[in-house]
């Protein structure tokens, strides 16, 4: 079962989002499992202090390796990958989150303040991890879309219909855009392509928009990719589609 | 006064991690306001569907535009910019966010299912925003990482002194290692460089070390700053060192 530690000063927040909904659902059919570890326990002194000033000065406060050592030191050692949470870390992409989905867990250590003292990362060989380019108030936010992204993969936890829509991520395109009734709302229509009952024409229809939205907003993701463009992301598997159409 | 209104089927995940520490102490001071709406009461028939099944067929549900049109008519136009959390969108970056926080709130619409009618982005202007290239299970959580890094810059929120270090994100490159007490810890140092007392040698270790960090894990960040380096994420302001300092 895939076994989310989270070593925080706000365990409190947790479940919190990922107690709802196909998360929340999954955490209560026990396809996986959260537990929320207060990192003030670990504290030093009367109270409990996890930070200090930052070596060579300068602003705010830097999460102390001893306290964080003990901290992980208290989580028994079963292979789970240990992260750090941090703007510094290497990007989250959907092929790393398919792995670590696959595996036993995560442990996830959410700084707050300055930062961590960097020798814990050394030490105990963290994986530094960023959601994005942008700044949190703590790692907490970010863990959270980090085991988000991992649960809704966890074998069990999707049907197995919305599964399907979604394997082609990691080779980086993006999606085709969606259409459902009504037919016309307030003067828009659908693309005639998607209505024409020709299955070929609507995956090649899908596969061409996809491709040009990439193109468009995501030159990058084209660049990335090796020989050739991109699959969509959520792109529609074409075998999901009748078996006697010819692409 | 920075108001968040979230669009939603799980308006319970709202203020969630948001009302705790950093984020939640602003919202109990009122230096911002968090307004869940839940879609659910636009809903058609009996059963108040929000989505239907896609156009040309495949898995999953599409959120319907008149559903969703009916909820953003709802919330009175005062220029928020209203945002779709969505993996086609924009890369969420701290430039962003900034411009985001200075301003009057957002509007933000949390899909869930496969995603929305490309109608109503068109319909009503929504910008569509990424935080990063992976798949979450809706929009939600990815709403609460813009709100989070949004909400500790809005005026007030931060002490001064803690919203001197971040100013530099915007300019894209990593920040150097922190450290702390103690100075010795599993044999492990801090660098010599930060000990030294020098505020101009720190000074210079600290960008040294930002640039070094930059260049080897994240070399696309270099390659986007246009006219050399971009200045370290996070770093000390060199004007916060003391005046007399000379670099």
């Amino acid at each position: 079962m895939f076994r989310a530690t989270l070593l925080t000063l706000f365990p409190e927040m947790f479940p919190g989002p990922l107690g709802f909904s196909l998360a929340g659902d999954a955490l209560k059919r026990e396809l996986w499992a959260l537990e929320a570890r207060d990192l003030r326990l670990h504290g030093l002194g009367r109270h409990r202090a996890v930070d200090d000033t930052p070596a060579g000065g300068g602003p705010g406060m830097v999460m102390r390796a001893d306290v964080l050592g003990h901290a992980l030191d208290a989580v028994p050692d079963d292979g789970r990958a240990r992260l750090l949470m941090s703007p510094r870390g290497r990007p989250l992409v959907q092929r790393q989150v398919r792995e670590w989905a696959a595996g036993p867990g995560l442990v996830v250590l959410c700084p707050r303040f300055e930062g961590v003292d960097e020798r814990i990362v050394e030490a105990r060989g963290l994986i530094e991890v960023s959601i994005g380019d942008y700044v949190l108030s703590g790692g907490e936010v970010a863990a959270l879309a980090v085991l988000d992204a991992c649960v809704r993969l966890i074998p069990g936890v999707m049907g197995r219909i919305e599964s399907g829509t979604s394997e082609s991520f990691e080779d980086g395109g993006l999606e085709y855009p969606q259409y459902t009734k009504p037919r016309e709302w307030e003067g828009r229509t659908i693309p005639e392509a998607l209505l024409c009952g020709d299955h070929a024409r609507i995956a090649r229809w899908r596969r061409e928009e996809g491709e040009r939205i990439t193109r468009e907003r995501r030159p990058d993701l084209v660049e990335k990719s090796a020989g050739g463009f991109p699959r969509s992301v959520n792109a529609l598997d074409e075998s999901s589609l009748t078996a006697k159409d010819e692409l």
